[in-house]
């Protein structure tokens, strides 16, 4: 068993951006040379989250919308009230989604589908850099 | 530590069909008989979703009914000004439900409550065939 | 390899209650003195769901009324219809939210961001007493 804990950086526009990270965790799953096992990506931070989606530019509009009917963005938010930063909805949509995703791998090759892409998605209401965690653990 | 990448073919009716598959990932568990560790389910492709849920018949209505709310299913989507397909919702319910989903076990049991059964949602519109990867890691 | 399974027992209000574990279980993980690995959070039966939030004032508002708007607490339900307990809306929120929450560390310490907390949410429509799962694994 091993254990690779490493991070990607990436630069996001905010305002419900979606970035594709699917090939930089592939290349990082190759380099660790593992059989099976599983791989976490996770986004520190609470107004971001982690999932997939056939990454293509229909869906990358429709997602912000359905987020946006979830948790509008000209809403009175009570966070916004404390802390004035404007970014209630962001807070709201990341915890909804959820900041940690999991996939499992085997012969060396992670079980997504052939249209299913690893996606960040920043909620924030400015542009951000983050650094997302990927952890494999495998044999 | 052992690691066992196995899968659980189902058939869907597609339209947010819940499927059970608790039984089967327990009966995977006890073959592996390992102690303690967790157990990821996992689905390819970006139009099915996994949670948990009490699998009866008025939440087998109910969520379906949240998720025409959350993304319903006549509604204009830019997935399918792209692909024609129709099924704009399916993924967006897909990516926001998300893939995976990891229960831990304890003394060779799920720590799963007693009404809470591992569920694999396909959103697709259309009946599919699902390969549902199931990893158990542990000792 | 090791692998930690325990459990933090906690008393909630229901009606969508946010409880902030972290503290818990960052001293559960110093307890444990593991380098890197994971730590899976995990909330059993299907009225309660894991996530991260910013655990402040403000929010511990926004998400339950969030979830009001999903998944209405004064609507009819078909699972209210079946078993009269009137918490229909509750397990459709754990259903979306999720039971399941994997965290990574490193250097013995979780990632997590610095205004970032690990929150179980009881949805159910009455107070609960919960065992919630905490399982570390790594090196």
């Amino acid at each position: 068993m091993k254990i690779i804990t490493d991070s990607v950086e990436i630069s996001t526009q905010g305002n419900t951006d979606i970035i594709d990270l699917t090939q930089e965790i592939v290349e990082m799953l190759d380099k660790a040379d593992l059989t099976q096992g599983n791989l976490t990506v996770f986004v520190s931070g609470s107004t971001a989250g982690v999932t997939s989606i056939e990454y293509e530019p229909g869906l990358i509009k429709d997602l912000p919308e359905a987020f946006e009917r979830i948790a509008p963005t000209e809403m009175s938010y009570h966070h916004n009230a404390t802390w004035g930063d404007g970014n209630g909805h962001s807070h709201v949509r990341a915890a909804l989604l959820g900041s940690s995703f999991t996939v499992p791998f085997h012969n060396g090759k992670l079980l997504l589908g052939t249209w299913q892409q690893i996606v960040v998605i920043d909620f924030d209401n400015r542009p951000r850099k983050r650094s997302v965690v990927v952890q494999i653990m495998g044999e």
